[in-house]
């Protein structure tokens, strides 16, 4: 049995044409890189450290993800890792450490934000880790409202410091991850507090622990908020704290921008955003995160949907160990199913697509800080309109699809051997830190609605070029939609770039001209999915356009031409209503006629589906799905799995269970069946 | 600070006019149902075993549910509970137990289907619970494909028997609810092969365990299956099983239907699809718990998004304990946003209709059930058809509106104290077992299409009224759309009805003429979404029509009009693309209409909200949640739960992590930190 399964996964390679290699190389972006991958990938599944099963309880589980991280601090001594290098393999890990909230948001804040003494004091320490840290700004009460925070950190001018004190429960800093049991220090949201004056929210650098023992420093109350939603997250140690007059120096304040003078008296920063641009290091990265996180669960569906076979006979195939008589061939692997390719194809695209956006996404970032540091800050708003838009969008998407892959598994993507739900639970809480997405979308339709304002001025006619890359469908407000006539017109990469732009503007100048929130209360979400899918769709026309030089082979550039393909034609689908509403489309015909070319490109990719998600090269260990591995030996894993069960090895407590539980609700129901039945004759 | 959260609620209740008691008994049906059901769960809530936190290990929390069962079944002989009582109590408990697919499958198939000898023999202790039963037919190659089931039960004329094989790996029986630790029989499904021919799949009555010792009968290999995704269905213990050389007596076939006889000669059921009687049982029951299901997660979901403040400030009001100077007032309670709301106000909209629909639909399917009991097999397509289209639906509805219920909690709907991760997590799988729901939507497309033949028959048109209910919008096949102009139309239910059985007659038409699966790929779920929303809608209307003879006063006769009416909005607007596609609709203004329409509802029922929530009558203990509880003291409960955790009580654990892990991360940082600035300074 478990043979046919590797049969059928090998063969569906050996069908498909493409080159695994070079795919690799394409979507990893360079031999480095993927390389380098590879190679730690498999040093870490040797070590029983990293493949091994997870424990049972959250304090063992939280254990040995710490020792896990000491493991690979330790190679990257011994073998020369990059800090980058780390970073990968904590992404292997599939969930989040004790140690992630120092390297995602402890490290990059601080070194964006501190003051050049503070830097010289502790930039190295934090860089190595002599101190780990963590990112204090939620509070029990306030998460989404930042300028809300209530926790307080006021000037002492006495003794040149600023006391920090939490005055409320609510004010309890809530949710932050590493500090119930691991961070030394951290970066502290707090109401800057002058002469009686609240100058609103500013980050301090403070301990928490002594180094050497690790207790509370006095005046600071610690512990983990306990479980999350669905086993997820348990090797982080979201905390709370409170703070009791802590004190800290003057100079603790990250006052790169912002100040505070020995007299106490306020220096404003150069631009009122500017300490914005760390958050948005975080938010640029959120991409690229869901485009691999896609990447991983539709490798599994993807190979699973392969093997398992379901249904209708496909009399292709010839089942040898079939003993039903009147049997002999096999049925049809189910991915072959319209219902199924269709749910499935168009998530592998989006990985495709956000993998790929995402590595530019960092690179602009990257120029932007580079000018910002340069006391540029033109950009910021563009960033910041640009990095909440991709934010909502990726990780809405990714969500969706996540489940949409799991449950394309059936009865088995139910099982936790099956490892998409894992996936998915981890990504989850994407949707809500760093931003809640429903109130991000607030902001992307604000920065929509005053890009819109500007557009319609009547001096902008002249310089359309003007229009930063966010808001460049704003060009074509009053432009006539391009016809949809055959299949072949839905395959244009460019056309379907601008349908959505289209759609873009259309519905951005509807709500500016006349819905607001109360009338049309659904409007932000759908608004700012709009402008999302219009920056997407553009950059997707531009990475179509750049195959010719990817260094590709044309099989290939075909193949992942038709994912680009794919993933417009399904964004469109998806919008459908705006395109009819607002007359960008017209006649019955028209929707038909994109959704057979949308059919029709899925069973042009359908024979490469397994190439291109070998092509992400995860390791099995990574995985860590029995339905999902490189073999395809699904069934025989299941089983595997299920005999070693912890639900199965204890005899002793099975009799327990027996006795205590199961034999008295048998002996009850023969007394009351002899009851029935002796009533019943007596009648 | 909890005060302010509990003042919150109250004034919120105080605030709607509305009688909680008399939308209780709407809700619930009559004064019996509801008090007697409050009085069940106070009588639980009393009690450790059920209200205590659950236990860490699976095997204990298995061991702890079978002890509950124990303790139910013992409650129920001491003060005479019916089983409907038995029943409502196990819904209580939030998650599956090792008995519940004794009462959901097990129970109702054996009774349906097994002969007069073996219903004399094994009914009074099959009811009694002498016997704990399963249901055993998916294998682990074979789930939705049930005439692919590899099983075998040959008949062996010597002995008057059959012999039950697994003949491969593949044909283990696998997820089977109950199996793995707890029952002692089951019903099973295995091709029926006599005389060398195979005859298909056949339910078979058959001992697993040893009823005094528990141990598996020869020849039966058994286990637990393994941990599901999320840590769900913890309690169940879905397992797995094969069969060699077990022999059962020949009267142990279900024969109900079909038979075997003495001579190994097969005797056909009167009816081809007679014995899908008791699978429509199942599926009759899905709505009424979609409904029920989603009544917990939105009475969670609107109650902390009542006591939530977080933004904008709410003028009206005032905080006295905020300490920060210049802040005077509170925040607003997040549900007053209006993308909030927009979110929320249609899931309690769904929730209610869901709850009447499937009261509808089981007083129905029980009717038909009788009829079938005396042989008229007429109604069992259309009832195949009904019950697919709405367990699609219902499921479908509710894994979505839960997940948003818990998103629109912000960060802490991602704490397992807020408790709707859980019952997604309980609810998720409704969407694969019973039928895969992609398996089924193909099924009611099916269907559609063969009803959508006859209607275009030319001898139909004289008898309209032939159509059953689920293809009676048919009927407006060619009929021309009403017209919506004004925000009042959208507030017609009879209207927003007869546009959804529209819109599902232009969908199936355009299905039946040109589309199929391989052009159109996706298309097999909207066509089936179409159908049941059309046959919901209409049930919805005669709802509302209905409220004047409910014996709910004027103002609550209104509440609830404006649910079912939000209901019916909000399912065309998710319908907007077919709409315009179909040219049912015209014009971008009429799309706005229709949602101006929504936003308005929304605002009229917001007032509301609480009380309607209030009177699903959940008790605290059920919805297990720091954030929904009746009292609002969602933060003092955040608190609470966190100080009581497990990483927070073991300080000899917290000292080894830091030992073996943290201490080493410190140490080596500091090391690498000196060498660093060394090397500097050597430069
Ligand atoms: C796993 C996880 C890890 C985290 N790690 C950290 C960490 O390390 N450090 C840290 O500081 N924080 C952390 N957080 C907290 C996180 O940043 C916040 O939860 C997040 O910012 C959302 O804020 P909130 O919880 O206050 O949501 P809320 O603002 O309370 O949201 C509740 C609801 O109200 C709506 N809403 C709120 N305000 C508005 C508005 N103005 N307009 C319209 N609608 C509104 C929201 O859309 C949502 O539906 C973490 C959270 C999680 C889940
Ligand atoms: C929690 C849980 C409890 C369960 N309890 C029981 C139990 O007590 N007893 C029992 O017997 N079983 C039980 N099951 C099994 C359950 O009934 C099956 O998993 C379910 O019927 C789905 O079948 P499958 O797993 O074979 O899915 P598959 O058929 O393998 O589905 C895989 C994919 O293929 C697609 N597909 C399959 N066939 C077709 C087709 N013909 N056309 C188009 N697409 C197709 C599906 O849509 C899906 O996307 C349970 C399952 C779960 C998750």
């Amino acid at each position: 049995m478990s043979d046919q399964q590797a049969r059928d996964l090998s063969a569906a390679r050996a069908a498909s044409g493409l080159d695994v290699r070079a795919l690799g190389l394409f979507v990893h972006g360079d031999s480095d890189t993927l390389d380098s991958r590879t190679r730690i990938s498999q040093t870490l599944a040797r070590d029983p450290l990293f493949a091994g099963p997870a424990p049972v309880s959250r304090p063992d589980v939280y254990a040995r993800s710490m020792a896990q991280m000491n493991r690979l601090y330790d190679l990257q001594e011994t073998n020369g890792w990059t800090e980058h290098d780390v970073e990968a393999a904590m992404g292997m890990l599939g969930e989040g450490t004790g140690m992630t909230l120092h390297h995602s948001a402890f490290v990059p804040v601080f070194l964006a934000q501190a003051s050049p003494e503070l830097l010289k004091q502790f930039g190295t320490l934090v860089r190595t880790r002599g101190v780990i840290g963590c990112y204090l700004q939620t509070e029990l009460a306030h998460g989404s409202n930042v300028g809300g925070l209530q926790t307080t950190a006021t000037y002492l001018s006495e003794s040149d410091e600023f006391e920090l004190n939490t005055p409320t429960p609510g004010a309890r800093k809530w949710w932050i991850g590493a500090l119930g049991r691991t961070a030394t220090h951290g970066v502290l949201q707090a109401q800057l507090i002058l002469k009686g004056k609240s100058y609103g929210p500013h980050l301090f650098f403070v301990q928490l622990r002594d180094t050497e023992t690790h207790a509370p420093l006095p005046g600071v109350t610690i512990g983990d908020i306990g479980p999350k939603v669905h086993n997820a997250w348990r090797a982080t140690d979201n905390g709370f704290a409170s703070f009791e007059k802590v004190r800290v120096p003057r100079t603790w304040m990250l006052s790169r921008y912002a100040q505070v003078t020995r007299t106490g008296d306020y220096v404003r920063p150069p631009h009122a955003k500017i300490a914005y641009g760390g958050m948005m290091y975080l938010r640029a990265g959120f991409t690229a995160t869901a485009g691999w996180t896609l990447a991983k669960a539709i490798t599994i569906a993807i190979r699973y949907a392969t093997i398992r076979r379901q249904g209708a006979l496909d009399p292709t195939s010839v089942d040898p160990s079939v003993s039903i008589p009147g049997a002999p061939v096999l049925e049809m692997p189910v991915l072959r199913y319209p219902s199924t390719y269709a749910r499935l194809l168009p998530v592998l695209a989006r990985a495709y697509v956000l993998i790929g956006l995402g590595r530019s996404v960092i690179a602009t970032f990257k120029a932007f800080s580079e000018s910002l540091a340069n006391g540029d800050t033109s950009a910021l708003g563009e960033m910041h309109a640009l990095t909440s838009a991709l934010k909502v969008y990726a990780t809405n998407t990714a969500v969706r699809d996540i489940e949409v892959a799991r449950q394309s598994m059936g009865g088995h993507g139910f099982s936790a051997a099956g490892g998409i739900g894992r996936i998915w639970a981890q990504y989850l809480p994407s949707v809500t830190f760093e931003g809640d997405n429903f109130v991000l979308d607030h902001q992307v339709v604000r920065a929509a609605v005053k890009a819109h304002a500007r557009v319609s001025q009547a001096d902008f006619k002249s310089q359309p070029s003007s229009l930063s890359p966010s808001s460049a469908y704003l060009r074509l407000l009053s432009a006539s939609p391009p016809t949809f006539g055959s299949i072949e017109d839905w395959g244009d990469v460019r056309k379907l770039a601008m349908l959505l732009e289209m759609r873009a503007a259309r519905v951005v100048a509807a709500r500016a001209s006349s819905d607001d929130d109360v009338h049309d209360p659904g409007a932000a979400a759908r608004v700012s999915n709009a402008v999302a899918a219009a920056f997407v769709g553009v950059q997707v026309a531009d990475m179509a356009d750049g195959l010719d030089s990817s260094g590709l082979g044309k099989r290939e550039q075909v193949a992942i031409t038709r994912l680009y393909v794919l993933f417009l034609q399904s964004d469109l689908e998806s919008g459908l209503g705006d395109l009819y509403q607002f007359g960008l489309l017209q006649g019955e015909d028209t929707g038909r006629t994109l959704r057979r070319a949308l059919g029709r490109t899925c069973m042009d990719l359908l024979p490469d589906a397994v190439v291109l998600v070998d092509a992400f090269a995860f390791q099995d260990w990574e995985l860590n799905s029995a339905l999902g591995a490189a073999d395809g030996r699904a069934y025989a894993r299941l089983i595997e799995r299920a005999e070693e069960d912890e639900m199965n090895v204890d005899e002793e407590h099975a009799r327990m269970v027996f006795e205590e539980s199961i034999r008295p609700i048998l002996e009850r129901g023969r007394r009351m069946a002899v009851k029935e039945l002796a009533a019943k004759t007596k009648l």
